[in-house]
């Protein structure tokens, strides 16, 4: 697959992110009001006001649950007719007045999150995570090669790129603390993950084949993470409070469609996998990721760079375990990959593994350092599948970090 | 309190579940379409069709999440109309047309679930559960005294009273498996709890107080849960398809305003509790519970009777703790309170703690044992606060265990 062109200014132009080739989805807001969007160029379109060829109903909301429920031949035909708006110079006079710059618009949710449940998949992460706390020789749980670990996490916290993260207080108690207490989180971090979004509903079990299938598309993923509430809440029944802040993802949703090109395998099994979680072919993706950090007022600088084709499970795994149970999956589930971190110090996906928990700060340009996260710092996450002339770009994903509200009187003694 | 008097046959019965004191919300279906209805002795009053005095939009959907995001002062006014209507003989004519007999309607899920959480706060269940996996000395985890230790669960599972509930797959290892496998649960158990359904929602930290006033009210629920799935997956980030089979909940709403008769405390804290847990009054209620067990053409046996006020943690301290990190709760959440469990043999609210994992099997009547459930069997919880001379009932949550689903092929070596 090489470049595809288009008569949008910027979408041929080398180190784009969105090319013909991508066509990602979103919703945007320009000052009239928000609707559904797919980026082009230096460009959105309007999706909703040209001639799609679709339902009209499929774009009243603001939102792409609608197409997202309708299934692969609307995907398929929505991606077909905007592929020949796009790209042929004859429909340019109809659909060049529905075209909007980026620059000035504001990006909204994509999509209404049903339920959001997050994994635990990149082998390199969980090794990293389990040595910290277990030494090396019990690094990984013993069901971590045979299952992809999931846990729900919250719906109502998953907010759009742009979205300003306060840092959350909890319960937190050190190992040698005698009781816990209720303060700010001091150990604020990030999880670089990727989320697939469920297009297509299921009821009762899915093979891997047809969870693949039900996958509408991707989004970058940051999981706010409060690493000290998580050490005191999470034993017996995981992660519950520290993960429920906030969870924020790139506005643009990248289609399975896009990504078709740059399918990668997961890695050679270490265990054999029971026959239900064996890939029919490459589910992965072959996507660059990154990590940028800007303290308040300084410069941004990358502190990971990592590639999705490091997980050990993909979603369409993750997926068909998901509904292994009969549990039945909804359009708008998103499902977190995990933490992505490669096997070197520099392609971690979180601060707890980047300074090994806090052992080892990190430093970063004009010689400050961090072990977590503090007030100010932005992150920004970035990510492109790199094709021949051309990127499928997600567009950042990116979040600043608050301080935490004043203490309210209800905590105090 | 002692019970009001309506004019509808069966409401002043002793013995009755819904007098005029209860009027709890569902959701019927006669045969003429789902709308919400409001149970009063023999009948469910089609709430819509009758001069309710709100705006007719919060009755539009066959749903109660309207109602409950209006908040309080919607909530007393059709309270107190409903009353009026229901009480007072005058209004007999006008709405005697819209009563339909209970015997012949179908109940459907009340309420649309936004998120389901799940607590663990049984201080006798976590004891039991405790002490079979590590002995009572080191039965309750070192949280457990101090956090309302909760999970998020599934909402697309959750279902009404009368839904089927089949056996689900999943990965099994035993202790002296090397290796797990593929197979329908063996060891499938019942949770004996109550729910509470957010009303208005929040942003941000709340305080027992507000925590309380945001509860619209409480159903029974039975949180299906699959102990061998759960034992292979939970560590290290907790149940995941051990618990997404089903969680069914009785079909009526009993409002917090028909429970306020009924408030009880939590009990005296065996370590002082984090100034925000405190409550400011007693925010438990006395509810009588009990579970009966029917196995495949056989007679009803109770096996458990319990109290909702046996719980460490009343609903408000679990929704207060929910909020800490800044976790957004919306209209239609469900919290459960975690398996309900007394201190006695025949009060515990699960039966891997009434045959103690299985090693002191259950007798039923007839004979025929129980270590967990076995296809066919019918389980209904009931319960119900007891006035002076009339009773808030719950209804049953009933569900019937279908063996499980053929193989499918893509889980055969």
């Amino acid at each position: 697959m090489s470049l595809m062109t288009s008569w949008v200014a910027g979408a041929d132009e080398p180190g784009c992110d969105f090319p013909l080739n991508n066509l990602p989805y979103g919703v945007f807001d320009d000052g009239r009001g928000p609707r559904m969007g797919v980026a082009i160029g230096d460009f959105v379109l309007d999706v909703g006001a040209v001639d799609h060829g679709l339902e009209p109903a499929l774009f009243a909301a603001p939102s792409w649950n609608a197409v997202m429920a309708a299934g692969p031949e609307v995907w398929a035909a929505l991606r077909a007719r905007l592929t020949e708006l796009l790209g042929q110079a004859e429909h340019r006079a109809a659909v060049a007045p529905h075209l909007v710059p980026l620059e000035g618009v504001r990006l909204l949710m994509p999509f209404a999150v049903s339920e959001f449940t997050d994994f635990y998949a990149s082998k390199n992460h969980a090794f990293n995570v389990g040595t910290m706390f277990r030494g090396p020789e019990n690094a990984l749980p013993p069901n971590w090669l045979s299952i992809p670990i999931g846990y729900n996490g919250r719906a109502s916290s998953v907010v759009v790129s742009g979205t300003e993260v306060t840092r959350p207080w909890g319960q937190l108690k050190g190992p040698q603390d005698e009781m816990p207490r209720f303060a700010p989180c001091a150990r604020f971090d990030l999880e670089l993950e990727m989320g697939a979004i469920v297009g297509t509903p299921s009821q009762g079990m899915v093979s891997v084949a047809q969870a693949d299938e039900m996958i509408f598309g991707y989004v970058l993923l940051n999981d706010w993470s409060a690493r000290d509430i998580q050490a005191w809440e999470y034993q017996p029944l995981g992660p519950f409070q520290a993960k429920a802040t906030a969870t924020s993802i790139s506005p643009w949703i990248v289609t399975a469609a896009a990504l078709a090109p740059f399918r990668a395998p997961t890695p050679k099994r270490e265990r054999e996998l029971l026959p239900y979680l064996r890939e029919p072919g490459p589910m992965l993706y072959d996507i660059d990721l990154e990590v940028a950090l800007a303290p308040e007022g300084g410069e941004e600088s990358v502190i990971a760079r990592t590639n999705y084709a490091e997980m050990y499970y993909s979603a369409a795994q993750q997926l068909c375990h998901h509904t292994t149970s009969g549990c039945a999956m909804r359009t708008g589930d998103l499902l977190g990959s995990g933490t992505i971190s490669g096997s070197t110090p520099g392609s971690r996906g979180s601060l707890l593994e980047m300074s090994w928990g806090g052992k080892e700060p990190l430093e970063l340009p004009g010689g400050a350092t961090r072990s977590f996260l503090e007030d100010g710092d932005t992150l920004t996450l970035r990510g492109a599948a790199q094709g021949d002339g051309y990127r499928i770009g997600f567009g950042a994903c990116t979040g600043k970090v608050l301080p935490a509200v004043p203490q309210p009187d209800w905590t105090k003694d």
